[in-house]
Formats: structure tokens, C-alpha cells, sequence
């Protein structure tokens, strides 16, 4: 296997047959995969399937706490995850620029394949292709995934007054960790990215009542607060000083002037659960070391809004992001 | 919706909303896309399924015949096809490079969605992002699609000497069209692309014997004839004036000094029945306007190694496709 992955890879002849074999095969190495047939044959257990996809690019591909491989397998696995399923099987879709280090190649597809595992999770098929040089500049992933779905949590209609609202770990560290790894601020920082896989700390939920979970990524905790708004048409209140967050993450925000609400995160989940269950899945989700930091910090109202109460007694409407989030991260 | 997708698009709040809305519902619209959750919900008939996933990136992203909406429903649903499963479920993830038209890419998804719908298949989950001006030349669509295993066509030990070598169509046509329509040539034809969903036509053949079926994409018919050589341990004798190709693709590949074996197809399979079985499944497919010049070509031997009787009497070994296949289609 030569250094770098040529055009030639993608021709679907023997170079694509070389890289498959020195390098996938021996990443994702089980029975359904190495079959290498057009499609997996799968035989999950009956009964409701949840199925997700996502693509994930991101500069820089390596950063403190994660990289695209953990966050092509940990992203779909969240979505499965909150939709209240255990994760199963993945596919992995590779679009590599030309010349990229076979290498480098190798460490992204370890990861992946070690974060799927976390999760109890195969990566079963996939797809490689190569893009002419100066037509791409970074690795792109695509990971789809299929569970086996225990409980319905992302079904809005659940979702009831009084309803408290739980969020699952510190939030905006992995935008700021991103942002902080590309250098480009003039100063350094030690905060690593949240990016974990969340099945097996929400797994041990499906024995309490959650009405609804969403994983806070791409336009934070903001997005999904108003999804939720949205869909459920009801209102959410929270509370600024019991939501989650590191001292260094806040103040970096605060000098930047990112709201940390909007800032991407990659191992937390919002979770709505009726009051009377709050209290023990908050203790089940700090039993698990990503669930640490969970705390419950609003409940969901009348009105068709999000508010937030702020640490010095003042209200404000958190909205969706507007427009394009700095840092971008996925 | 603005006429260009913008780099806000890609950030998961309103922007991105506003897209979603106006365009990516609109064309697949079905209920376990509209639920818009982190993953969609699906209840298939228990038992066997078959997942696969495939990139897709074309230039020129229409070309006669089809277009890259098409083809990522077509070459996945294909992909569950061959592996002897009925298409259900696909998702569609798009990576968009910033300023591309809104208006392009409607059409692409539209023309996506009727693909998935001649196949029964809807279009149930997806992804979106945006990449920087700059730092991606085309769209890429990656679908994952979910099938249900009737037979199990993708099992090379069912290979058995005397098998007849079945091919669906006339080859060769997507390589050929794709570089015409580039106009790089300095003439142009009328080739139109063979893009084409062969679920409704290799439906019919469960109720026969099929051995093995693989659709013969990126390698061409060569590629997937070694494949089955090398995963089988067996060899395959093909007979070069039985292999259906039009006149003007022949004299294409001719002058061009392409093997018509290793161009590219999205609408072959290659099939491989016991002799017993052959004539039936030939019939059937020809039942099917894509299978209307399909033809028993060869047959399954001792060797482990891929050989073609020319029309002029003699032989020669047919080998993967070596490096990079010109024209890239994919």
C-alpha cells in the first residue's frame, strides 16, 4: 500500500482492492464486512428499526479529545441513541481528497471503528471514493446507522407541561475545543472536546420514563431547546446558573462573544422527562463518567418560546442561531 | 429560499430550517422523513435485511439518461437489489459546496425521490451540510439504503462449475455517455447513460434460481467477473460476440482505446443461475424494458481466472481493471 491515496484508488480495480484489504478490512474486521459483498446482510432483532445518517468533516480532523473517526462513529450512535434505540450496525462512506496519507487513513478508521465498538456497535459496509486533487480539501465521512429502538424518545407529542428538562454533560466544549485546536486565536487552552458515544450511559433510561431526547450538536443547546418549542408547541424555561458548563468554557466564550447555548457539542443530550422522573434518571445519567456533570435545569412551560433566566435575575428569549455558527465544526 | 445555498445552510439553526422546508421535505415527503428527528423510525417484515452504502459525484452532474439525483437512489437501491433484497428505506445525505443553486439541487432531490419511488423506496432520513467556498468543486450525495432479504444472492460459494454467466443490459453505455457529455472529446453522441433502479426487474427472478448477482459499476463487467473468479475460486469463460453492447458504444470504446469490460455501468447486473435455470431467468429479464438485450454470455469453470473467447476465435485473460478508469463516473 503506497503512502498516499491515488486517483486510482477509487476505480473500483486492484488499487481500491489494495487499500480495502490493507486497511479497512483490517479496521472493521467482522464476518459481515469482510463477506464484501454490494450490501451487509444483517439480521436484527424484529420489531421498530431507527435509522440515521450523517456526514462529518471538520478542520483540524485531529483535537484534543476526539477525531473525525470517533466523531463519524459517535454522531450517528448519539442520533440512534436519543431516538431511544440501541445502535447496531454502521456504514462507513469514505470521500478522500487525492494524495491523503494512508496513514493518517488508518489511525480515523481505528478510531471509528474502536469508538463503534464503545457503543457495542458493527461497522458492516461502506464505500470509498477519491476526489482529484484541488476538487476537495479535507476527508469526508458518511456514517449511516441502524438500532433497535426500546423506547420512542423523539416523538414530540409527548412532551407535557411541568415536564422537567435535564441536560447531560457540561455543554460548548467541543466548538471551543475545535476552535482553540486550529490555532488561529493567537492563544492555546487545554479544553477537550465532549465527542463520546452516549448509548451506553442513556441505554440503563429505558427502565424510566424520558419523553423526549435530542443530542445537542450543530447549533447547541439552542437548537434543540427551540426544536422542541416547535415540534411540541409548548414553551421551555431554563435556568442560567444550573446549566452546565466548565469555568475555562465560559470565559472563553464570554471574551469571544459566543453565546455558549449555540455552540456545538458532541457528547451532550437535552432530555425531557415528566417531573416525578427527573430525579432518578439525573442519578442514573452521574452513575455513567459522561453523564457526570448532568444537571436538570428547566421545564417546559406554556407559551411557544424558549426563555432563559439569567444568572442575574433577568429574562431573555434564546432563539435558533441565525445564521452561520463560529466555530463551524462538522 | 435564497437562489444559492450559503454557508448558514450548513449550521443547523434557522437557515438550515428554511432549506429544509422549502426544498428537502417538498421532494421526499413521507412521514418518517416529516417527523424530523435525529433518526427515523421504521418497522420492516422481520427477519434478514440487507444495508449498504455508496458516495456519489459526477461531472457533469446531468447527463443524458439521468442525473447524480438518480444515481445515488438508483446505484444503492441496485446495490440491495443484486444482494437479492426488495428496497425500502434509503437516506439521503447531502454535502453541498457553498453558492451551489437551490434551484439545481431541487431538481437533484426531486429527480432522487421519483428514482427511490420507482422502486418502492422512500427516503426516510438525511443530513446536510455546507462546505466553504473553495474547499469542495461538486455535490456529493451519500444514500445508505435498508432492504429485505428474500434470497441471498451475495454468497459466493453457491458459485458452481457449469453456472451460466447472465448479463442484464448492453454494457458499457454510463462510462461512455458521461465522457461525451463532457464535451471534451470535440464530438458528441447520443449515447444516453443505462442509470436505471433493476429492482422491478430482478424482483421476478426469487421465484427462480439465481446463484449469484452483482451490478457491475465502477470496474465494469470485468471487475465483477473477477470478483466472482476470486471469491468463488473458480474461473469464468466469457464469449465476447454474446456480451450486449450497442454499435456506437463499441465504436466509442474502439476508437477511444477503452475496453468496454472495465467502463463503467449503473444499470448491469451480472448474474450468475444454474445452467437448469438459465433460460427462465433470461426470459424474465428480457420481460423488463431493462432487460430487453440482457444475454447468456458464459458460463462457470475450472481455472480461477477470468477468460474471454474473442470474435475472431482467440482468447485472453480478463483481469481487474488496473489503475484509474477513464472516463471517472463516480
Amino acid at each position: 500500500m503506497s503512502k498516499n491515496i491515488t486517483l486510482a484508488v477509487g476505480g473500483g480495480g486492484k488499487a481500491m482492492n489494495a487499500l480495502l484489504t490493507s486497511t479497512v478490512f483490517k479496521c472493521f474486521n467482522n464476518p459481515a464486512l469482510l463477506a464484501a459483498g454490494d450490501a451487509a446482510y444483517i439480521t436484527p432483532s424484529g420489531g421498530e428499526l431507527a435509522f440515521s445518517a450523517d456526514s462529518f468533516v471538520i478542520t483540524p480532523e485531529f483535537f484534543p479529545g476526539g477525531d473525525i473517526g470517533k466523531l463519524a462513529a459517535a454522531g450517528t450512535i448519539n442520533d440512534l441513541a436519543v431516538s431511544g434505540a440501541i445502535p447496531k450496525y454502521l456504514s462507513c462512506s469514505l470521500v478522500i481528497p487525492e494524495g491523503y496519507s494512508a496513514e493518517k487513513l488508518e489511525k480515523i478508521l481505528i478510531s471509528l471503528s474502536e469508538t463503534a465498538a464503545e457503543a457495542g456497535a458493527v461497522v458492516v459496509t461502506g464505500d470509498t471514493k477519491v476526489i482529484p486533487r484541488g476538487e476537495l480539501v479535507g476527508l469526508i465521512i458518511n456514517t449511516a446507522g441502524i438500532g433497535e429502538v426500546r423506547s420512542r424518545w423523539n416523538d414530540f407529542s409527548k412532551v407535557s407541561l411541568g415536564d422537567k428538562i435535564i441536560i447531560t454533560s457540561d455543554i460548548a466544549r467541543h466548538g471551543t475545543a475545535t476552535l482553540l485546536a486550529r490555532g488561529e486565536l493567537g492563544f492555546t487552552g487545554s479544553i477537550p472536546s465532549d465527542c463520546n458515544v452516549l448509548s451506553n450511559m442513556l441505554n440503563p433510561l429505558h427502565e424510566r420514563v424520558v419523553n423526549f431526547a435530542r443530542d445537542a450538536t450543530r447549533g447547541g443547546v439552542a437548537a434543540v431547546l427551540n426544536e422542541i418549542a416547535l415540534g411540541s408547541g409548548k414553551g421551555i424555561k431554563i435556568t442560567e446558573d444550573k446549566i452546565p458548563i466548565r469555568e475555562d468554557v465560559s470565559r472563553l466564550c464570554s471574551v469571544l462573544g459566543f453565546d455558549p447555548l449555540t455552540v456545538a457539542n458532541e457528547g451532550v443530550a437535552v432530555l425531557v422527562t415528566p417531573p416525578s422522573e427527573a430525579a432518578a434518571v439525573a442519578e442514573l445519567l452521574k452513575a455513567h463518567p459522561y453523564g457526570a456533570a448532568s444537571a436538570i435545569c428547566g421545564e417546559v412551560t406554556g407559551g411557544n418560546f424558549v426563555q432563559l433566566e439569567t444568572c442575574i435575575g433577568g429574562k431573555r428569549y434564546v432563539d435558533f442561531p441565525a445564521g452561520e455558527n463560529l466555530p463551524r465544526i462538522c
